[in-house]
């Protein structure tokens, strides 16, 4: 890679984040009636549902707080990220178990409540960033009782009835992975205590059940005890979000120089990339079957921004930790197909949601899961890395 | 529609089902082993999957038992027929509660058990047919009483965790479709004595919550009291879902001899065939919005097999009862459509997951919710539409 490519790099990246991302969001989602972020928006910004996603209130706070804190102390951001977690203070908990709304009415009536909870997850690393911005301590204490919560009902899920009978109980890459990101958070906003024992025992979960060093793959699916699982949930591969994790752990291995967790990490990118990798298109699929059969869910090989974001920080850190020029090459060819094919030339932003060749399926800019998040954290990060590296 | 083209269709209909539909399951799905049928085939027909979906079970049951009543009396037919409704009695209720599991092991281990009670519907229309092929009374009984406990379970969901909370209540199209469908496959089967206040009753909550004269639109969720609801799920059309409703109400017209009933179908279709024809590809969509805004739903542009088949058969059944031309060709833009893109000419059946384009995104012949249902009783009832005409 060289300066100027590094250079045009940071420029895309920084500018990206700052001058089409931010203000994109900051213009059309904050919902200065009833409080926090309407994210459904029409590819031009426009409002087309003003239900509140509550994963979304928390990402875009946690966004807003991580760059106050991190690029530029604007007040504007401290005070939108105030915002958000106002909103999540007034109105985004159950009072009668604690637990957190997935979905709520743009007024904060509850709609959905999910059988997981990832949304605590997001609540507490935007508190996190509160708290460091501010200096006040209940954000902090939010922000630990959060984490605890979404520790606690992962492991033992009480008064949520299961979607599955324990016939064939299964092992997720989801929980072990969002405990590493998350815990990285905390321990950088507020220096959770317990921070590194949480991650030292999600990677060794991650090691232990998901990694199949004989066939290659990090399985996203498998039976409590790691066994793999031969029907269709069990096969199932999620390449981009492997890939996530993958970048979590090398993350997590330049920060205490542990050379074992880089290579770690670089071994899931380096099998996932061969399983994910569109070779007849380009660009991360979302699902593939482990064994090449087909896979059981419909957008299967849809384009999705996500994996597409997550690949390209993983691939660039890599790069960064290794020196190892495929990773570079690999770099190239996963942030060319995506700035071809995902930037919205009219309205700025991204799409969300291709076809497998590139062309646009649906042009929203967010829903209940699209929002402000892998998209501009991929510009942060990816920024922070190679202005490091100057 | 001239001789000619009558000709042609009754025999693609009929040698489709008997020569290539039929033959493509019953020499792949039937599990010898420990009953019942696997339905999660590869293109070729390999089992990818042992699994059971429960809906499967009860669909291809009554697909057997609806063709020895109907079209000949095999003895393979019938026998089959009860090795579908053997595994059901065996392993698919749930003696806690009565209900019926979804999703089931090989040899009948629950795996999951659904909110709703569709499952109900398949095994009673299957046990129906069973009862009027052997005169024996246990199956009648069996079909009425789980005729009756999807009713009970839909109109009054008892032991389920609610999705969402009862800030918005909501009504959805399936319910009384399904009812309808089901209610006059029991009538002909065994006269179940409250078919036709089952059928009225949907009718009714069909007319007076999901028509909506002002727009000229089926909604396929609404509120309690009918009201239309602007977020996503309450904009979401199904068009072939609405479709599928409308030949059943033509249908019923068709029995009465009930103009009424026959202009409210036609009317369904006509509506339905605007927003969900797609005029840039051909074919129907999956789901699009009441305003033309964009779908959440990931899969909203694919074309799947089931809505084309209930289109097939809507405007043909409409262009039999009217003899309006615009039927006639309308049923020729669907079912050249569809039989340009889905059969499959190397290994037979067809393809359940096309892309927008009518390119295969999956060549997988069978899972949870393809199996031998819409596309053979498309066969059927348009064969026999077409015959009685002659």
């Amino acid at each position: 890679m060289d300066a100027i490519r590094r250079a045009k790099l940071i420029s895309t990246y920084r500018d990206g984040l700052l001058n089409d991302t931010l203000p994109f969001w900051t213009e059309h989602c904050v919902d200065r009636e009833h409080g926090g972020f309407m994210m459904s928006l029409d590819r031009d910004g426009t409002v087309i549902d003003t239900d509140k996603g509550v994963w979304q209130q928390g990402r875009f706070a946690w966004l807003l707080g991580e760059l106050y804190n991190n690029v530029d102390q604007r007040p504007d951001w401290l005070e939108l990220a105030k915002h958000g977690a106002k909103f999540i203070d007034d109105h985004c908990f159950d009072p009668s178990d604690g637990r957190m709304w997935f979905h709520v009415t743009r007024d904060g009536k509850p709609i959905r409540k999910r059988r997981y909870a990832f949304t605590e997850s997001f609540a507490a690393i935007a508190y996190g960033e509160l708290a460091k911005a501010t200096g006040e301590s209940h954000y902090a204490e939010k922000a630990k009782r959060t984490f605890r919560r979404f520790i606690d009902h992962n492991l033992n899920p009480q008064d949520t009835a299961p979607k599955f009978t324990d016939t064939r109980p299964l092992r997720g890459l989801g929980f072990p992975m969002i405990t590493i990101v998350t815990a990285q958070e905390l321990r950088e906003s507020i220096n959770l205590p317990d921070a590194n024992e949480w991650i030292d025992r999600s990677i060794e979960d991650i090691r232990r059940f998901h990694l199949k060093d004989d066939i290659q793959c990090v399985m996203e699916t498998v039976g409590v005890d790691g066994a793999r699982i031969d029907h269709f949930d069990g096969r199932t591969l999620n390449p981009g979000h492997a890939i996530e994790g993958a970048w979590f752990i090398m993350m997590e291995g330049k920060i205490r120089g542990d050379q074992e967790l880089i290579r770690t990490g670089c071994k899931m990118l380096d099998w996932m990339w061969e399983h994910g990798w569109d070779r007849e298109h380009g660009g991360m699929l979302y699902f593939v079957d482990v064994n090449g059969l087909p896979v059981q869910e419909y957008w299967h090989d849809m384009k999705f921004w996500w994996p597409q974001n997550e690949t390209i920080i993983a691939t660039l850190l890599a790069y960064e930790l290794t020196g190892d020029p495929k990773y570079a090459k690999w770099h190239a060819m996963i942030h060319d197909w995506t700035y071809e094919h995902f930037p919205d030339p009219e309205h700025g932003e991204w799409f969300g949601y291709l076809h497998r060749d590139g062309s646009v399926s649906s042009p929203l800019k967010g829903n209940l899961w699209k929002g402000p998040f892998h998209m501009p954290r991929m510009q942060l990060v990816c920024w922070q890395l190679l202005t490091e590296t100057l």
